[in-house]
């Protein structure tokens, strides 16, 4: 049982929460019962496990936690990243939000075959934020990394200022969807890669924008729906 | 100019942060400028607001802020909310997070007619977070607050392990989606008041249920699009 919070173990969990160290080390933490049971259903084994009372005591546990107080475990995992690929999938630039990474990476694995591919300036898919908000699916579904001229397929900008509505492309596969930050969208240089710029038709009196994750999820329930009409 | 942390405006804007000061006072706070000027263009005048340097001194304004410092502007307005209605609207029911309701807020004034209803067990919509996440919508499109039988129109329920796909129903106007917690979903006796209950199709191996904001906005989107086809 850890009784010292200079423990090498709980040095590296408190080293983890910045993203320099996890992308150094390559490894990330995982915090709570449900995250450690998504991944041991995907197969997943932590680097090691740490269980309040068992391993460490309570109180250690909780003071390297982002969960506060009551942390019952804390995984230290190795990251793993997916080669881009699939008949649909996403690519983010510059999405910087990890709350919108986490529920973006989530929502692709429940609606399409490819990964999330993650251009630059986008948060760390592996940031405590982003594993929470993924639900696991970072463990089922890892994000990848490639510029977005490395990617095969259609690619579809989504810009709320296109002239053409998403669903007057044509939708056949592979489609990548690619989507930029809230408020500036993709910027000119990397909508020149793109082969089609669409938008998301909404009401004239509404607001100026969705929410980026919620930009992707419509977009990919779309042409998931329209891609089952495709032999 | 206020230059003392017991000032009566400062006091009010820190004992609104407290979701019971928020209802006794029916009145809530805006904190920066992007949501001044949401309030603004939806032609809403706050009961006051101070400016950070002209109004008050900076450091005490940062102090009562949920921002945190170079907080410039917190106003304070008067709650507003909305009758149910409309061909196209949400039901909400023990949702929780105010990030989602507040994102919902956003989404159903970009992609319906009617406002997000809130019933029992909701984040309270005029929370800082939640009129953050809604960027401005609670401006343009208040909420409004009734029990699910008082609403007319088609109840849809959603919910993952529904028989019936939502594309397989009619979405002849008016329809009310209706969604629970993430977990827990609907209560039966919740869900018992609807017409009809209905899953978004995920993948089989994908991760068990969408966000609770993710699946009410592929809802809208979904019979938005087939509504528009009914004349």
């Amino acid at each position: 049982m850890i009784t010292s919070p200079h423990n090498g173990r709980l040095k590296l969990i408190r080293k983890l929460q910045e993203r320099r160290h996890r992308e150094r080390a390559a490894l990330f933490i995982v915090e709570g019962e449900d995250l450690a049971d998504a991944a041991r259903a995907a197969g997943v084994a932590p680097e090691f496990e740490l269980a309040a009372g068992v391993d460490v005591e309570p109180r250690l546990l909780d003071a390297v936690s982002t969960l506060g107080s009551g942390t019952r475990v804390i995984g230290v995992h190795r990251q793993r990243w997916s080669e881009p690929g699939g008949q649909l999938s996403v690519y983010l630039h510059g999405v910087g939000d990890p709350g919108n990474v986490g529920t973006i990476i989530r929502t692709a694995d429940a609606l399409c075959d490819g990964p999330v591919v993650l251009g630059p300036g986008c948060a760390d898919p592996y940031s405590p934020k982003a594993v929470r908000a993924s639900m696991g699916s970072v463990f089922s579904r890892p994000p990848a990394r490639a510029p977005l001229h490395g990617l095969a397929g259609t690619k579809i900008a989504l810009d709320v200022r296109a002239s053409s509505a998403l669903g007057e492309l044509e939708a056949k596969p592979p489609v990548v969807i690619c989507l930029g930050a809230e408020r500036e969208g993709l910027p000119d240089r990397v909508a020149a890669l793109a082969d089609a710029t669409a938008r998301i038709p909404i009401r004239d009196d509404g607001p100026e924008s969705l929410n980026v994750a919620i930009a992707a999820a419509i977009a990919l329930h779309d042409l998931r729906n329209r891609m089952a009409g495709h032999g």
